[in-house]
């Protein structure tokens, strides 16, 4: 389970040296986009020979019904490697459902350390990080979404649990409103973007009522959202 | 923010070059533990020169007024590394309680990429991670902790949200027997120990009811443990 760039910096500023010596010794890779994982294998290692490597690509499009033919080349003893769009594999992409599979078959699964967003934009926070919960998406449907958002407020409060979600990135500014639209002003916000990208990352903690005056120019850069009670 | 070993493998195979340059440059680090945090310095650069550095320890025995004066470098424009004694630093120490000091007065907060011994054990799991919960420890006394670890199950199923939680390494293998003991046998009940060390590491996901005749060697290594529906 290989982490891959979330940021357009160079990989040594965020890849442990180590991943990229695991990665030059494979040659079969699940991947959730082929195209972004032969730029980032090329970035980590120019002298990498692609061609010799096979690619599976595993993501929402991929009929569930081969997710347990992809792992024939490691039940034959070869080893493979897994790696998502951006961050961590497994996180946030179909990956997950390949990895159960091979567990559930007694088949080794090696996790290596990269840059995750979620823990990344928790640790910045200040908020939290004895109790958190990452809560992806949420609805899109304009009632269930405050429903969802006001319930996960009401957790932070009772639980003391950070409550994290995304959005896509073309409707952080919109989802930004509307967080400030629905939480409590005491609420504690935390919005962080751009991370791992020395020019654009940011991670800023506030309490609702001062994001009212605060625009986000992030229309294009994954941001992560983060509650906690004040 | 800094992560740090969680083994001791050599440093450069999870921890990324960038976080060596970072540390390089400061002068001031706030620390969980000044002793791990002097060896973890030198191993990541055997040229740096320790008595340079000043550490300002922070851990659950740090009178809590005092916080703020941590921060008092930072506040002067000299930049500040805060490291955990393992893993990514304001996750399961103190260091958020400054990060949120930090965050309130508008200083920069930047996280940095590394290994989470959290997010590696759930990419290993194969469960869920586009939902997920950390609960940190469970609570120690009996009839609590059987009632706490009821709830997760039972949220397990309902939100179909992945469980993490940890243990005292001594008490690893008491536990496993208690969460064979209350959880559904068919719960699949994955367990982490050992990550970034190629001799020790091991990420097994089971049904409870499989790990009945398993018994855990790893009373000294720390483990993390995550829970799902089948």
């Amino acid at each position: 389970m290989i982490p891959v760039a979330i940021s357009d910096a160079p990989v040594e500023d965020f890849i442990p040296h180590g991943n990229i010596e695991v990665m030059r010794g494979l040659r079969h890779f699940i991947v959730e986009n082929v195209r972004t994982a032969r730029r980032f294998l090329k970035k980590c290692d120019r002298e990498i020979d692609i061609d010799a490597i096979t690619f599976y690509e595993l993501n929402g499009h991929t009929d569930r019904n081969i997710l347990p033919t992809l792992l024939e080349p490691l039940r034959k003893g070869e080893p493979m490697g897994m790696m998502s769009e951006a961050g961590c594999p497994g996180v946030a992409d179909p990956g997950a459902e390949v990895a159960r599979i091979a567990q559930a078959e007694g088949l080794r699964v090696i996790p290596l350390a990269g840059p995750s967003s979620i823990l990344m934009s928790l640790m910045a926070s200040g908020f939290n990080g004895q109790g958190f919960a990452f809560n992806g998406y949420l609805p899109i449907e304009n009632d269930r979404r405050v429903k969802v958002i006001k319930e996960l407020e009401a957790r932070a409060y009772k639980h003391d649990m950070t409550q994290i979600f995304i959005e896509t990135p073309y409707r952080n500014a919109r989802f930004l409103e509307f967080l400030v639209a629905t939480l409590r002003p005491s609420t504690l916000l935390s919005v962080a973007s751009g991370l791992t990208d020395p020019q654009l990352e940011s991670a800023v903690t506030l309490p609702v009522a001062r994001w009212r005056s605060r625009s986000l120019a992030m229309d294009k850069t994954p941001a992560i959202f983060l509650i906690s009670k004040p």
